[in-house]
């Protein structure tokens, strides 16, 4: 096959055929096309689209182009991904919350970039927790735990991996069928069984518009049930961070606050919300009622902060976290933004704000950059909230004062204070299963 | 200026600004841009189109990416472009015409590539002729005789160079705003003051319908009158080799027949209407019927056939080839197609029978290959004739018997008799000037 006329029938508009799907996908994993080639066909596909068939073989021939995993956890093998948010700490309160409710789930999580947070780096301020577990050690967690999260063993998608980097430096990340088969090959090749997909919409995330997510999280289900599995995705809001702590330590605490009972709110309400997806997926229950009942008894028993402890203590972590909070890893510079003014709370840049946690140490600016697990920001105030001069609007942990002269600086230009009252910002907008959408 | 934001503003369907479109071509010449990038963007270019100003921007930019020349030749430097056809010979006809009528030709040709020959390749093809020679050697024939044919010395509008060769490997070829910036940012570069542009039409031709190289020709009037050139472009028909000769020493001793009045035709019909256009655009004659006057006294004079003898003998060559065209050089196996039915020639892919003779050796598979300046073919019936059974189609001029077998396989294919008489195939289809459109 000539890859030139690959380029050329999308570019014309032209469907492209299963081979030509499959040859494009190899070629990107094995590099035996040049990268000039692939990146003219990225911006066709970008501005001609791909249908919905296009789309399933491409994902499928990306999932095939490496290692294609078959887990034995002793039941359907459960997963959730999110499109990337800030303050985003739903796996680690899930994952335990789904696993006391007899759920077995595998999570492949990634690192932080950009202005979103990673899972692996939240669990790596466990001290001794550790991620990187063979393939062997992750099953028999999963099955002896229910839940375990870990970081990419063998080369799952490699095309995947040629294709991101690809489309980061040719302005053709923002395209829903290159999206939808970027994440999904990676989840159809670790052999999830069920998938949940969170989609965040709103100015924190990667899709700006809800009809855009809305369109992408269709997308994806399509895919997914065309090639076999349980599938759905949430579209939750992301207009601000979804619990109030932002960064590594400070999110790994708050999820432990929300298990243990002591904190409720969006956090834990949309947790819950994805934790019934994911029992109805592993068809684990017969009704969204059910597996609401149960996941509220666990959280009530104590079960789920149980069985976070376990998965820590089987991932050599200090399980002591988990009862004293203090044992994580704590920031020397400990100071409140004051607000000086009143009013409401009336919206964020939520990608800033990701990045001013990034720039305090949180997060990366290249792939190899260290974390400082400690440092973050805890925001005192959501959306709609009345606002009084001298309010705490957010506390920032910082390693120095100068970063926190920074962070304040960078908070307070994100914050948009107005006089007039607003509500809440919602937090979960819809909800998208093959048998179509659902809007709240 | 980053890259990755020029690429997302033509993805976007945004008007690029010119600074954006020096970077771009800049970037190409020097290979600041990795050709990934590069690539993106040509092909958001394809999808997205330009506007005239956005082209015009980008022709300059690349001609500005290299050495400029100004060049001396005593008068406004002639220039006729053909966007490249099969047994096209216009040049070797109308270049001596238009010198022996006052006018100054400064013509840089380039090589056979494709189906498509090139005027330098036929041209080697007299004994002694050198197409290589420095610049001031160059203008000082132009200065004297009226006319020179030569390669590329400088470096012109390297941006072109690199992106040309993009274009071909990522479907990206077929954009008329990244044709017209091609053809003219060299034109530009070499210092042709008027320039008259032959865009080619039909089976044979880069643009397939009329209304797209109406585009083209257009697009190139357009941009080449805001850069302040006398331009005008005809479209002439491609849908069968202009002259019968295809092949280069062929085709040379076609030029010659034409020169010595021995045979008329297409070939001289279109050279004389060409003409006719140069010595308008270089305002030596002031209305097309005082040009075709002119240009018809020069062929009927003999005073044409002694420019080329002129420029030949300045150029190295051996002029007496004009006078006994049996010195040029002869293939060894000449043998003919015969007709094997009764019918009409109802039409013939170009593009076939152009890569037909560049089989048979007589262009380039790849850039480095050798050419056979003896071998290729004459035709002997035109789209239109009536051909009888026993009727000679085509007559082989082929190093080996093998290779004529080959060629006569590959000319029948290429040919389409029918039953049905028909009209012949239209020559001059429409003049472009800066005024408009004049359609024939």
């Amino acid at each position: 096959m000539d890859f030139i006329s690959v380029i050329e029938d999308k570019k014309s508009g032209r469907e492209l055929s299963k081979e030509q799907l499959t040859y494009f996908a190899n070629a990107a994993a094995r590099h035996t096309v040049p990268d000039y080639q692939l990146s003219a066909l990225l911006m066709a596909i970008r501005l001609q689209g791909m249908t919905p068939r296009e789309t399933a073989d491409l994902t499928l021939a990306m999932a095939n182009s490496g290692d294609m995993l078959t887990p034995d956890v002793g039941g359907v093998a459960l997963d959730k991904h999110s499109t990337g948010g800030v303050g985003d700490t739903t796996t680690l309160v899930l994952a335990p919350l789904v696993a006391a409710c007899g759920g077995k789930v595998l999570k492949m999580s990634g690192r932080g970039l950009g202005h979103t947070g990673g899972t692996l780096d939240k669990l790596e301020s466990i001290p001794g927790m550790s991620v990187n577990i063979d393939e062997q050690r992750f099953l028999e967690i999963v099955r002896t735990v229910g839940c375990a999260v870990a970081g990419q063993t063998k080369e799952l998608a490699p095309a995947d991996k040629t294709l991101y980097a690809l489309r980061d430096v040719t302005a053709t990340v923002d395209s829903i069928p290159l999206i939808a088969s970027s994440i999904l090959s990676k989840k159809f090749a670790s052999g999830a069984g069920a998938i949940v997909l969170d989609v965040k919409t709103g100015s924190g995330s990667l899709m700006g518009s809800l009809e855009k997510s809305i369109d992408l999280a269709k997308t994806m289900v399509e895919i997914g049930t065309h090639a076999g599995r349980n599938i759905r995705a949430v579209i939750s809001g992301m207009d601000e961070p979804l619990g109030s702590h932002v960064g590594n330590a400070l999110e790994v605490k708050e999820a432990i606050d929300v298990l243990s009972g002591r904190v409720r709110g969006p956090l834990l309400d949309v947790s819950l919300f994805l934790g019934c997806q994911m029992l109805l997926t592993g068809g684990l229950v017969s009704s969204e009622e059910e597996a609401m009942l149960k996941l509220r008894r666990a959280l009530k028993s104590g079960a789920g902060l149980a069985k976070l402890k376990e998965m820590i203590a089987a991932q050599g972590g200090d399980a002591a976290v988990c009862d004293d909070v203090s044992l994580l890893p704590q920031a020397p510079v400990i100071t409140d933004i004051i607000a000086d003014r009143d009013g409401y709370l009336g919206g964020m840049d939520t990608t800033r704000l990701g990045l001013v946690g990034r720039n305090m140490g949180a997060g990366r600016v290249r792939k190899e950059d260290p974390i400082d697990p400690a440092v973050g920001f805890v925001m005192k105030k959501r959306i709609g909230d009345r606002v009084k001069k001298g309010d705490v609007l957010c506390t920032l942990h910082a390693r120095t004062e100068e970063s926190a002269a920074e962070a304040r600086d960078g908070v307070l230009g994100a914050l948009r204070l107005q006089d007039a009252p607003c509500p809440p910002a919602p937090l979960i907008l819809a909800l998208v299963t093959p048998e179509g959408v659902r809007r709240f």
